[in-house]
């Protein structure tokens, strides 16, 4: 389990530091909040970032793809920096300055390894989909090992992490606070809709989701 | 008015090549659909990806931040890419390989500009705050000099950019459809919620955001 302790001097928050968290439930739960993170990383002279899914074991993020991927076999050969974020609102205050949102991020920095042990993998993969769905795994048509083969499974330590939370009201200027305009907060939420069965489905009553 | 040509060694797609898009009217669709983006660049011997909210002009992307951030200051020395992800939906298969996601990305390569002019940077904030609420910026309490001379406002084109797309519904190998377990798309939406007011808030009526 990671315990993400004191700040690193890449972590250290230096603009709006009463945002910042170091502790690791914040850091997890935030994770866990996000349906993709993105992975920052240098390759070939470029820097590149790519949006991606991902899942929390205890103090690691995990990620996937193929093994064909060149992007993701060359994200082990260095660091790496992933960021995850969602909006929760728009701030909406009397002077253009004060807008803002209200937002929940996370910053990682560290490298990435390879998990290569079928168990593992098969394991971490489980841990994926009923992450999504509970218990949606072993009702699945089991993996086969030629696509458990095909996986690069890829995680980082949580260990050299912040979090960056905003969720409050409007700060706009005391000499302001008159000004004729509406000030407040649009929450912004996330739902399902209908779900959309493929029309050859089998059984007919949808699977249901962890709503992030 | 950028027209995002042929792609680069960069934006070509690899991997999933039917997901790939390289025209304008789909990237600027995209960007236009996010609330924030995520800035990957190499500072200080590291890469680092810090999300940020984003507008767009035309051909570029806008990100704008206090004149006193490090970060902000370092992102013009040299290349950047950045990427922006919204997830429409979870794909659920009938086996845990093709379980995906249903999402829009964009990533840009290239070098930020800092614009100067004050002009240039006023009627960008107000591009920035009336994109949010549509007529807004009227009504707030003008902005001052010293907030303009404060914020550091940065552009960058579109001409390097390329978007991937999933928009459709399950893709289980043949011998699977039998099987029996539900198969479909769950989406995710996103809506307002209820309007928090500030309780000082002279206008009673909350202000209409465009629903991204």
């Amino acid at each position: 389990m990671s315990s993400t302790a004191a700040p690193s001097a890449r972590t250290r928050l230096h603009r709006l530091p009463d945002r910042g968290h170091h502790d690791f439930a914040t850091i997890a739960a935030i994770v866990d909040a996000c349906h993709i993170c993105t992975v920052a990383f240098q390759w070939n002279g470029s820097v590149h970032a790519i949006p991606t899914s991902h899942w929390r074991e205890e103090g690691h993020l995990y990620i996937h793809g193929a093994k064909a991927s060149r992007l993701l076999k060359a994200l082990c050969e260095g660091e790496a920096c992933i960021t995850l974020a969602r909006v929760d609102g728009l701030v909406l205050a009397r002077s253009a300055m004060h807008h803002s949102m209200n937002y929940r991020s996370v910053v990682i920095y560290g490298r990435f390894e390879e998990i290569v042990d079928p168990e593992h993998k098969r394991h971490s993969l489980q841990r994926f989909i009923d992450g999504i769905v509970p218990g949606r795994w072993d009702t699945l048509r089991p993996i086969h090992d030629k696509e458990l083969n095909a996986t690069r499974l890829l995680r980082i330590a949580l260990d050299e992490a912040s979090a960056k939370v905003r969720a409050w009201g409007v700060k706009d200027d005391e000499e302001d606070l008159d000004w004729p305009v509406w000030a407040g907060v649009i929450p912004l939420q996330t739902h399902f809709g209908p779900a959309l069965a493929e029309v050859d489905s089998v059984v007919q009553t949808p699977a249901t989701p962890v709503l992030k």
